[in-house]
């Protein structure tokens, strides 16, 4: 069994972990650390939890565990791990956006399992991909990979609320939100960063834009992006294109048809559609935020590192409705 | 032309009572006192009213006005009262229940045009009713006005997060509320007191309780209540019973088919439906929270005071989806 | 592994099955039978399950299974009984109401496992309780099995959209439903047959009405109710009561607080909270009205009836959001 | 007073045309058409006009009105018109898009206020713009109308489930629409015709390419549209360009802040924001897409065709939440 320890454990990406890793046939829980909560039962913050897990938040760390999870929120990971003396032997996890480019990556290799399968594998540290960055590259990189990226990108993608965290703000009141669209930081999220690093990756000296809106979704999760851009590529030769970038990955699926986003709420999958118009070529990506866009995703890592089979403890019950 | 202040400008009352107030054809806008906003544009806070409305919040009092609406929340009205020198020509109708209750009325009349018309049009201070009392008084008064009431009387009632206010809390996030369901205060909800005091102010005597299981929906506006007790009374003499208690009622439509909370959405009705099974009478009973609920009313009751018709700037274009 | 058949295998509580079934580690799909549907991949029509399930729609029937789920819905499965000719050793797992009361069971048992465990377990055909029945049920039964019923039970219980199955209605329509509130068959609902008949089975003689108002809730899955009647029996002692009622219960949970519906949903279980106030008890208690409500409990009667753990393949990832 | 009729008078639009009209003091409804409700209350179908408005839908046609709105869906306008004899001096309003594209306009004239404000007042047949175009179009034309359009213009507009009126469909279910989001017509929407026409209107030769994905959102009322292209011009010389653009218009606001869409819901209302990220433009738009997307503007048409203020009527309470 591998034995886990989470770090920020009362946030939504550390109560979607465990929610996972409580039905994962190959983990223990070692400890859930949380300052804020320490003594307080885990199912009295993640109450859905109850009946499902025993045992309370603790501020008290040990690392004498296999792997932890960071789920502390962007800028505390760094930290955490500099001023912690973390054995060699216990492999990291982490979340946030701290350690994703490569320029201050620090031996961290980028999880996200449809580029990097091998190095994840191998690897000892791994920075989980973020949840927008995962729909858009999954998206992208197959045009990438095969050094069909000529012009601009265009973005367009619409985010659950979980997908800003537990604290209130005027952008997460119901009041506000119910019935509400409105975009953030057009063109220049910070996941940017890791998309454009992964594309070059593939398609080196590739010198157009990603031109990303991001906008606030109405739903609590889920993540629907809409992804264009020039390509004078037959709609068959890239839809196979697309097929053959997958053909390994578990929870990629690339359909013949446009997916709606709650065909992968409460799972791992991301759905792919791609269709040309003309010399477009349109690419249609959703994903559960929360999941493949996040703890579904470290945990994919997890198996990869420990050798299990990348599906183990992932065959989640989608929603449905 | 009427001239208003408004304290407690920033809130959700005050918010909505703006929107009515900017199409009522008798008023003129004199003031909107607000301390955490003063030199802030009215518009800044009450978003959706811009082009509607010009002017700043202010932090200055002003009591040349005929009568000022006090937004100001629970408990913070009678110190306002109490702590400034309002003259007595100046009108106040007061959206808090801190003068709702005989006992520290201090001259307040309860204003709910449907039971205290005549009361009302001569009144100077009105406390208005709650958001839940109302949608519950139009259901059980006309009972009590034939003194039908014999037994206990049971309500589950439904509300929009907005009748929570603005300030951010755990059960108005975003995240938690959207497609949830919880309930509160249960049998103990602060507005018992008023609906009791009406009951017995048309039905001395009394003696059943009145059970009330407040319900928080996931939606913004509206609440639905459904009442039912002991009656013996046929059901087309209750049903006549109704038409005639609101036969007068400008806002009080008494169906023949059970409502949908949607049919009163941006509106000042009250949409009422009865009908027996066997010795129960069920009442359904569904208005906006924050028109007929709170702000609507309000300016009715304004409209009452100062012998203008009813629905003058109360002929509000319902929202219809 | 168990040979399972799915009859009615389009509809919302199969699709909700298959769900389940995929992850179930006992069990083999044999064959999931649609005559509208024929010959149609089984995730053209549950979309989510692309990359879980292959194979198509059947109108032909086989036999050679262990067991049969029936999601026909009602009125259809007795027809559907009725006009094939089963074999002995094939168990029957019926989801509508055709069978679910006494007088016209046939040799079914009614699959409450809280209610009625031993019996599953040797059953060969189980009528599987209604979702409203379930939620109702599970709050009401601890006090009939003490006997404590001496008067009417009101019951509010509102329910997702799911509950009323995929074919279009108007009040189903989104522009409708979204932000609604309204009830239905008050006093009447069609599950009070089966609620009224297990109370009599644990209190014999009670001669009360359970006064049941079903509310048309905007979200699509989940059921919340509130229960109460009158009670002189101590606080203590009643929630001593609960936990003794459901100490074996593999899916009902006795909570120190009164839940929130999203606790639940996704998953199998029920959450129940005693409160006194006065003389008066309340109980609330929710579920997923298509799992333990519908599909979850059907094969935890499965689980029983072939003598696995209740628990085989219904650990499933709460959505928590 | 101008008598009005109206033609398909129990869709949406149709709805919402009413409920504007019974507040407007320049209106009489002198008849309101429907085959399919001959014969029944008007409020009957649009319930929540219950207490607004008397009368029933008739199938009888008269034409001594003054003007006739038009709401039968498009394709069924043109052939009503080509088989009634409208006498000459009937003003028309057509809510479709039988007549908005110039090559088979037969007279009408394009109805958006903002592009063609003297046409409008002399002509005597409107084609009123779809909801998307208004929102799109009142987001680029100023840009065109400065000549500064240069290549493809990128727009990703939501909108609500009300743009797809009332029949019910697999993508208007509630179960399958609450909490999703999917796209349809990505580059082909029916309505880049009249937004492609308008543009050469103002700037014509623009060569470029309005490439245009429709989302459907999870709400029911309203559009945010996010528009974006190359431009060189400074930002403050763009804004300014606007805001001369709009100096006159009476229902478009230029703000200094990006809008939400709910700023806009249940008004006539368009909100505007323009800003510059390098050599990209970007402008973000919001409409509520059955008032100033369909019939709002439709009566601010009717106001401006027969002399009256284009705000009489429109000042509608915004829903706020």
């Amino acid at each position: 069994m591998i034995k886990v320890g989470i770090i920020g454990g009362a946030g939504y990406t550390a109560g979607e972990l465990l929610r996972i890793l409580v039905g994962h046939p190959e983990t223990d829980i070692a400890f859930v650390h949380s300052t804020s909560n320490a003594g307080n039962p885990i199912h009295s913050v993640h109450k859905d939890l109850v009946g499902d897990i025993e045992g309370d938040f603790t501020d008290q760390l040990q690392f004498d565990v296999d792997v932890i999870f960071i789920c502390s929120g962007h800028g505390h990971s760094r930290s955490f791990v500099e001023s912690n003396d973390i054995p060699s032997h216990v492999k990291i996890i982490d979340l946030s956006n701290d350690y994703r480019l490569k320029d201050h990556a620090d031996g961290f290799v980028y999880g996200l399992p449809e580029l990097n399968l091998e190095a994840i594998k191998t690897a000892n540290k791994i920075a989980n991909p973020g949840c927008f960055a995962t729909a858009i590259q999954l998206a992208i990189l197959p045009l990438a990979a095969k050094g069909w990226l000529t012009e601009d990108v265009h973005v367009n993608a619409i985010t659950g609320s979980t997908g800003a965290g537990q604290n209130p703000s005027a952008t997460s009141h119901f009041s506000w939100r119910n019935n509400n669209i409105s975009i953030y930081k057009a063109f220049s999220h910070q996941h940017l960063g890791e998309i454009n690093q992964s594309i070059q990756q593939l398609q080196d000296g590739y010198a157009g834009d990603v031109k990303f809106i991001p906008v606030r979704g109405n739903f609590t999760k889920g993540i629907f992006a809409s992804v264009y851009t020039h390509c004078t590529v037959d709609e068959k030769e890239v839809v196979a294109a697309y097929k053959e970038f997958y053909k390994d990955a578990k929870y990629v699926h690339v359909l013949d048809y446009a997916p709606d986003m709650k065909q992968v709420v409460n799972t791992n999958k991301c759905l792919i559609h791609v269709e040309k118009h003309g010399d477009t070529v349109l690419v249609t990506s959703c994903i559960d935020n929360l999941i493949k866009g996040a703890s579904g995703q470290a945990v994919q890592n997890m198996n990869l590192m420990f050798g299990l089979d990348q599906k183990v403890g992932l065959q989640l019950k989608s929603l449905g409705f």
